[in-house]
């Protein structure tokens, strides 16, 4: 192998190919890149098994090859070069590593015991806008489960629908759930976190085309692919949930709210139940929590339509849907002291769900 | 007690005190901040018994009095309000805080098992510039000992001279060595490393009178006062180290420099040792480290008067005091492989020193 290229696209293709490097992995191949080079195209490849990245960028490529080289190390290395090109070059299994004054000789494996990249069936075959599917999974992927005996629940459920594809996280006490406007057949796919996370972080503003099969999903844009296993299981029946009755509708500034739940959130987290008490007035929300140091109270102005309500939640699972809205104000959906609250900004394709804590006082 | 309060400047000042909270304080008490109020002044001090801050803000006190509040639930509501001004006013052992539509109501204890301030009979007392001090602690603390089984090494040494103060840390590897000029009369103090970094986050450029005793130190601005228990002991004959020999003089670019050690010490931070090494020919600096995984050679241009050397280091010493300095070239000291290595910026008052690393195949 013998190359040129560019230092400032390398080392951002090899930040791309890094997010497929586990920090802890077992086998002692995987901790490094698979570097390709034919055609004028350098292409890079990581896996930890669940998930593989391959990212690729234009070099002038003298003399084709493949080889195996520390991840870590060879992506602090190409980040603190400071020239514009470097030279790489690879005989046998030593890779020679050139940027102005610096010379590197880095001693690298054979491709052999690399995995190579899966292959599937593809079931489903559609393109999203990349802003389109980061929003997705930022306002759902937060809200998994965390409980690894319930592997499903630490995962995405795609739902693939008539009106488009439903994204929804539900953990056992609060449900984020996205529609995403674009036509497929019915299908569905539970995409564990992690990998949304990862491709979270890769994506720009760029097209996406998703690619999905029984065991296995693709993302792919112009230069770069994530492959990510499935989680298999059923998941939970969501849109039972997801009721539109409701007794009372609150609208509330969503700055104002998220103040005063986080200030009260300061005494609810002393106690480990992070319990805070909410009363809906006609024109304002009163926020309680009390704990052994001591007590808060915060009023909130708010429009209320329908009757008073009494509610208690856990402060953190209130928060972390409220954290991620963008919207000026908010409007709760509650019936009772019982029932979940749903949470709704502007954009009426998101909503977010929280169960609340029932209090023995409340009768 | 009953007050208003600014609340950002009561943020100012807690965010001050809070430095002497420590996160694992054995005694309860020195969970929480000593508050008294009188004639429109409020002071808050906080001790972890090393270090005692108190800070002094101003206030319309309706009634004075004093309380201890713990800390760390004080301070993060504190920052967390959002109005104008706080009314406190406590009532027993509990507070009422209020602002806008937040009203907090903590317990809180007396203050009577709360220490007193240090009160010691000054030896010394002079007042230096802030940013002045806040330099030579920047350029010094680093250097100390980590190492508490020899606990006045942990502490930077100031040594009252006829020349000045200077400020003296060292660990065995290498020293930093600042002199600030300033007319005092002899003596020596040796202050915790812990104590001056906290001291640099509390300073800005005011003026700072220091004053010192036999086991207390005490640095006073206008509106806070921090006070450190000293070190013991006899301090390292540091002077016999700085010797104004040497045999070669290497003016290398400080950036150029830095980066390429940084990018040596990748691979020598592979082994444990961090072994760099270094040869001075009459235009150009060679670093080079080897390590299982590979080697690294970078050439760095220089100007070297006097006979070439070659020279092993452990790159943190020389790296940690490289970062720190900010002329745009350095100069180096070096006499052979054996003798440490001075390093000078153009600020004469400032060198570093590092020991080399004898190698066994030198001869």
């Amino acid at each position: 192998m013998k190359l040129k290229i560019n230092r400032s696209e390398f080392a951002k293709a090899v930040a791309i190919a890094q997010r497929a490097i586990s920090s802890r992995s077992t086998i002692q191949i995987l901790e490094g890149f698979c570097l390709k080079a034919a055609d004028n195209i350098v292409t890079l490849i990581a896996s930890d098994t669940e998930i593989t990245i391959k990212t690729q960028l234009s070099a002038i490529v003298d003399e084709g090859g493949d080889i195996v080289v520390n991840a870590r190390l060879f992506g602090d290395i190409i980040r603190k070069f400071q020239g514009d090109t470097i030279d790489l070059s690879v005989n046998g299994t030593t890779m020679l590593l050139k940027c102005e004054q610096s010379t590197f000789t880095l001693q690298c494996q054979s491709t052999d015991e690399f995995p190579l990249l899966p292959s599937f069936e593809i079931d489903h075959d559609f393109t999203l806008e990349g802003h389109t599917l980061k929003e997705a999974i930022r306002k759902t992927s937060f809200a998994v489960s965390l409980d690894e005996t319930r592997p499903v629940f630490t995962g995405v459920f795609m739902d693939l629908k008539n009106d488009g594809i439903h994204f929804v996280a539900l953990d056992g006490f609060r449900m984020a759930f996205k529609t995403v406007d674009v036509t497929t057949e019915d299908g569905s796919a539970i995409i564990p976190a992690r990998s949304l996370n990862e491709l979270l972080k890769i994506l720009g503003d760029e097209q996406v085309r998703v690619q999905l099969s029984k065991n296995m999903a693709m993302f792919s844009t112009d230069t770069t692919v994530l492959y990510t296993t499935l989680l298999s299981g059923d998941f939970f029946n969501y849109e039972a949930l997801i009721t539109k009755e409701y007794a009372t509708e609150v609208e509330v500034d969503h700055r104002s709210f998220q103040a005063s739940l986080e200030r009260a959130s300061l005494l609810a987290k002393e106690d480990r139940a992070n319990l805070v008490k909410i009363e809906v007035s006609s024109d304002q929300l009163k926020i309680s929590s009390n704990s052994e140091i001591g007590n808060v109270e915060e009023l909130v102005p708010c429009t209320t339509i329908g009757k008073p309500v009494r509610i208690a939640f856990n402060s953190k699972y209130l928060l972390d849907g409220i954290k991620i809205l963008e919207s000026e104000s908010l409007k709760l959906h509650l019936t009772d002291s019982v029932n979940p609250c749903i949470i709704r900004e502007d954009d009426l394709s998101y909503l977010y769900l929280v169960l609340p804590v029932r209090l023995a006082e409340q009768g």
